[in-house]
């Protein structure tokens, strides 16, 4: 033990190494390489099924506001949880089109699982795992994972399995494309951290380069023409983010280049379609008075610096974002269970997977079956979250009532069904404007506000739903340092 | 003009298209296509040299400590400055440790250029450019650039020229591996943001891999093994933040695996052997109190899973922080340039390259010239910054005795020399502990502090020392939050 002498010999300064931490707890390498050529070839161990003398165990797989408003309301005294995910954090996705131009940090729209229900981090039975689910079996009431390992190059991805008593599905959705060819390659979409981060970074990159000595008046207005496909409340968001980056900090920062940039957003029907008329109406008024372009038209190809239209119209581009809805994604479509119309997790009223024991399914990945006789929810936050909360309490009673384990729910009363009442949509369109539709369907009538009121609504009603009072102390903190001291604009 | 029809379409809902953006500005695309073969094979115009009725232009390379301190003691009304560099703000190096283990934010300890002199942002003639610089012609006073464009996949690297009166290099150094095999793949410096981004991503996975079921007890050990070579300052203080880290956040949030964490320090010498002998027993007595082992060896070959030392002991890790001091860069090496002993860029006690007319070297990548008698300056950030305040002044008063422009430096009385002041040193341990040796040279003897006040004070000194109004509120928000909230762990 050379390196332990190593070690003795320099603590000897101050005094002898401390007895909890000796080195020969290292492994020799030769044992590690071993265990290293047999974890590549075979499927290692996992969860085993609940013992009688654990809790019984819900495994939760997605972190979106399904999946993590479930994980807060369970309650960690009756059920162990296990959490399956690529990534650790809830996305505070109505958030997230601000932090693309520095109006927020990244973190303050990111909030970790383990804030959300601390019992994942505390409890011996309850985790978090890195990793991906690739299949679910629900005859022997187990998924299968794979970590995520991105980056590292010591590590295959693990393969390991979970044993669940109780299976909720939170998988969310993947954005749609319409096999327009191109888009995976070009554009960028706005549901992820690293979305937010990509578009920000060649936002600041075109900005910085367009001011290059030799470069044309073509290729400056090309490199700083923001075009946006998809005039939803994520897509006008962003455009109204963008143009008051534009206006309030590009203007002051970049002024050799302020003339060339602009931004296009291009939607095939109206934009903002599920809200009122008059707030549209004041929406299109709005954005086209703060230089947003608003263009009608079908996008047919996406090329490396331009897209082409269904009429032939060219438009070049340095930055696309892509924001045209979301649809199930390929293991949603792929996993054995039934379906909604449309290609979604089927649920029935009480968001359970019929035909299958004790499964369940919410946010964007589920839709009623079709015997329900129910039409599939949009797929927002609001819905999600929603079902969470109420799936979270099932799930309690269900526990309490002695049917937590696996195959034992049979004989209890589950009580009334989910049922879904929107409680308004709000959207933000720049130049501290907002629209606050609180209408409770499209065809109702009811109070729908717009402008600065609306905007000062839409802001105190984020910040009181950002989880965690550090996120909520960070964001009104953002919120006052931008309107203080203008946007950040260091491309790290 | 179908693109236009669509936009008038769309557009008469509310009012017309704004005449100030028509959609005919953007050029047929064959233009552009035609344009951009050109652009790769030829060298493309640039700054051309300034004109009589113009501003004299320095010229600054590089945006560390040396050159922002320069620039922003720089007089835009008596210069056009411009200034080249691949990244767009000044990296606030001495609290990079703290961003690893979240204590901070990323952006917190980046400050944007055009913040530090937001002439370069206003002033017709004066730029930031995102780009290296290849070469410099001092004979006819021009530096070839080329531009950074990493992931974008449409443009090729662009290069251009830039014509200055006053050139001041400021490129700093590189961080040196002793030609050890391995390092550059397996181990992260700690330079740059995006080094703490990679350290605190594959911290955090490495977290959550070791939670995965099925992983053996020596795999979760290498994962969790944290190994630290170079024992200055910025090796003891990430140590430090990293056995924080561990003591106050991971094992409540990581309770699973808090047994397997770890961190080694290994260095060939002594740590902190530029402070004081009292000082150093202090730090090695609390670092090793904090749980940090503290190793004398040498690194003789880097694997991706473990490191050998001379003496043939194998040390398995899982992540690998490489800090054993800085030296030239290639391109300072390649610079037809008289050199200092040791490679970097010659200096003459006026910090002016003997031997070329207008040309300045501060900061890591400059020394004294032989003949001057003096000995290289140490890579410090204090060194940097007092050379870059004197360098302002110096070429302040040149320019205003009409010395400004290229070959015009002849006749005019430049003042003192500069001399280094050494003020003294800090370095944090960690557990609310620092070391600050206020003597000016290691032979002298003078006062010296350890414990919680010289915290205090390195806190303090760093406040003031952030340079904006915005980063310091923002450093004091994330400390307060910190200790209130604990560090943020989401992994984005």
């Amino acid at each position: 033990m050379s390196w332990f002498r190593n070690l003795s010999k320099f603590s000897t300064i101050t005094k002898p190494p401390r007895k909890t931490h000796p080195f020969h707890h290292f492994p020799p390498l030769t044992f590690l390489s071993h265990h290293f050529t047999t974890t590549t070839t075979n499927n290692h161990g996992g969860l085993e099924p609940t013992k009688p003398h654990e809790k019984p165990r819900v495994v939760v797989l997605g972190t979106g506001w399904a999946g993590c408003r479930l994980m807060k309301g369970l309650d960690p005294k009756i059920y162990d949880i296990v959490c399956v995910s690529p990534r650790n954090h809830m996305v505070f996705t109505p958030l997230l089109a601000s932090t693309c131009v520095g109006t927020l940090e990244f973190r303050t729209v990111a909030e970790p699982v383990t804030r959300i229900q601390p019992a994942i981090s505390r409890e011996p039975g309850s985790y978090f795992f890195l990793a991906n689910c690739t299949s679910v079996d629900t005859h022997n009431h187990v998924v299968k994972c794979e970590t995520v390992t991105e980056g590292t190059q010591t590590l295959d991805p693990w393969k390991f399995t979970v044993s669940y008593d109780k299976l909720v599905i939170a998988l969310g959705a993947q954005p749609i494309t319409f096999g327009i060819h191109g888009v995976h390659e070009h554009a960028i979409f706005l549901r992820e951290v690293y979305h937010a981060q990509e578009i920000r970074r060649k936002l600041l990159l075109n900005l910085m380069l367009s001011d290059v000595p030799g470069i044309s008046e073509e290729e400056k207005r090309r490199l700083l023409h923001c075009v946006v496909v998809g005039g939803g409340p994520t897509g006008v968001e962003f455009s109204g983010e963008l143009s008051d980056f534009i206006m309030r900090d590009v203007r002051q920062r970049y002024s050799h280049v302020k003339d060339y940039i602009h931004v296009t957003l291009i939607e095939a029907n109206e934009i903002l379609s599920s809200f009122d008329d008059r707030l549209r109406r004041y929406a299109t008024k709005q954005l086209t008075k703060s230089g947003v372009r608003l263009v009608r038209g079908t996008v047919k190809d996406v090329e490396d610096d331009k897209i082409i239209l269904n009429d032939g119209t060219e438009v070049p581009y340095g930055l696309l974002v892509w924001s045209t809805g979301v649809g199930p994604s390929p293991l949603i479509r792929s996993l054995d269970l039934p379906k909604s119309p449309g290609g979604r997790i089927g649920i029935d009223e009480w968001l359970r997977v019929p035909s299958v024991e004790d499964v369940f399914a919410i946010g964007d990945c589920s839709g009623y079956v079709e015997s329900t006789g129910k039409p599939t929810l949009p797929a927002l936050a609001q819905v999600a979250e929603r079902q969470g909360k109420y799936l979270a309490n099932l799930l309690n009673k269900i526990g309490k009532a002695d049917g937590g384990r696996a195959n034992s729910i049979k004989d209890i009363e589950i009580g009334d069904p989910f049922v879904y009442k929107h409680l308004g949509s709000m959207a933000t369109i720049g130049s501290y404007k907002a629209l606050v539709d609180l209408r409770h369907s499209k065809e109702e009538k009811g109070l729908s506000l717009a402008g600065f009121i609306s905007w000062f609504i839409w802001r105190s009603a984020y910040l009181t739903r950002v989880i965690s009072w550090r996120n909520r102390f960070y964001v009104a903190t953002n919120w006052a340092t931008t309107l203080v001291f203008g946007r950040d604009i260091s491309r790290i």
